[in-house]
């Protein structure tokens, strides 16, 4: 068995979709890239220097949640009513402790109230008004409701509503708002990030904006430890991003786990019958990244494109987009 | 291989934790029996008329609700803010099609309107209010929040508050109110249901109203598609009880079916295995009923006892609370 020792990997994803290059502006295309490599920049600094992989995914999650392009944080897209809710959660592979908050409206980094919740609560899943209020409590920054607001968000909402639908992230197949690669694939949200670290353990996170135009309180896989994120040292580090109702009933985080502690298979093996399988059979669009305790990993997805990145110690970050 | 045409079975638990028969009085322990045979009637009927397991473990629970004794709909704890909030999921095993509600606080049967969301929407899990807004477009019954009102729940809050912690359920280790079972045994909350029908076919729901004393809008695993409630014809059907964290972190109705497909475990090995080895040594206390697609059940708890019943084609209801 390869050793692990000094060993650290960091993997992030920034939603799947009908991504074609033939849609996408070069501009918008290095700025997707030059983000992601941001993401692990801030991610690898701190395992570099030994730090957690919990630390290293809050890090490279958060680059995310920044930017305006990912459907999370800042760039978060729109329910029915013209708010931003949203959910996001974390596990830590060694203790399988976890924490996830769920339709949060002011806080600026959802995955750190996810952490804090991990770390500082005997809960692990927080909603709402008290989830807000115990990220505050806890120090998280609440912004302004008016700092997720985002032009290009607001007009995929107001297509969606003219289109009576619900799109899954910055969805665009039934609209003609061009030479915008938020509208003209279909993409579906979510940001994560998955870590090996050098003292051998695993983690995973989860951060997402939702569903444009969704309603009544839809809550998606995201922070739902077993559907969008899971890690556990034994076997894997999971997140996911697609449809999340796909994601939720076939448990999908966690599944990659069990065939993998129950049925012997590789990482690779789990995750192609889990997306390229089970998932595709029912439709059900997306992708996720995975990584195992040797530090192999995985970015698999049965859509056009998956935002994605991965560090390793070899130090050569390496990002991508389409299939 | 054993038929199982015409065969049908409802198992049902109503919440496990330390009760102890010395700590019972005679009269509680009747109501207790009795309303657990009354939810087995009331499900059994819609069973032997050769409807759905799906409809059947809606009636059943929906028994339990409307009883102030189990911690679900009427007879739900109250919150730090003194609050009811309550929590339910449901899953087809045909289609793998789910329905949950959380954190609602006006619905009067939440698992009605789980299985609203599970018929009417394309979401899987609705939280706060708007699922109380599905809710009540779907038909639900919306209730003022004094039909939660119960004087002997919020006794148990005002305990909880002055003893500083959270309570699973009707706990009272630490409490000295005499002459009651509601606190003088520690139990954790939730009713559930699994069913099987003439028809083959598998489901499960489970319902309830949380922790006593809990804070920042905090979710179990009671609404959890794969941690609290699962179901799936393939494999089995599984609702559990229990210190919810617990039940999340280890994805433990999934778990059930996981080691069902991918280990071959039987039923009994896979429930035995998760509710007696791997929570255990956790200390996670709980307990699980589950069926399987032959209409083999188990009743699996680590606690001191938990309210169950079932009933089968043999048309002889059993129902039981102590180990």
């Amino acid at each position: 068995m390869e050793s692990t020792k000094n060993k650290y990997v960091l993997v992030i994803h920034g939603g799947v979709g009908t991504i074609i290059k033939g849609n996408m502006t070069t501009e918008k295309e290095a700025a997707y890239l030059e983000t992601l490599k941001i993401s692990l920049f801030e991610g690898e600094k701190i395992l570099r220097n030994k730090g957690t992989a919990i630390n290293a995914i809050e890090a490279a999650i958060s680059v995310m949640e920044d930017s305006p392009l990912f459907n999370a944080g800042k760039g978060s897209v729109f329910t029915h009513e013209g708010k931003n809710e949203m959910d996001a959660s974390i596990m830590d592979g060694a203790s399988l402790n976890a924490g996830a908050v769920a339709s949060v409206t002011h806080i600026k980094n959802p995955i750190s109230a996810a952490l804090q919740v991990m770390q500082h609560s005997s809960h692990i899943m927080l909603v709402g008004d008290g989830a807000e209020k115990f990220a505050k409590q806890q120090g998280c920054e609440l912004v302004d409701t008016s700092y997720f607001y985002n032009e290009e968000r607001f007009q995929q909402l107001k297509l969606a509503q003219q289109n009576n639908e619900v799109m899954l992230d910055h969805s665009g197949e039934n609209n003609n708002l061009e030479g915008n690669i938020e509208n003209s694939g279909r993409k579906l949200g979510t940001v994560g990030a998955v870590a090996l670290d050098i003292h051998g353990n695993l983690a995973a996170a989860t951060s997402t904006g939702g569903m444009t135009n969704k309603q009544f309180g839809r809550i998606g896989d995201t922070p739902i430890i077993g559907a969008g994120t899971y890690a556990n040292n034994t076997t894997c580090a999971v997140s996911c991003t697609g449809h999340g109702e796909y994601f939720i009933k076939n448990v999908v985080a966690y599944d990659i786990s069990a065939l993998m502690e129950y049925k012997q298979s590789t990482l690779k093996e789990a995750a192609t019958y889990v997306i390229h399988k089970k998932l595709k059979h029912q439709n059900g669009e997306g992708g996720l990244i995975a990584l195992d305790k040797k530090g192999n990993y995985v970015m698999s997805f049965n859509t056009e494109g998956m935002y994605r990145g991965v560090v390793t110690t070899d130090h050569k970050p390496k990002v991508e987009i389409y299939k």
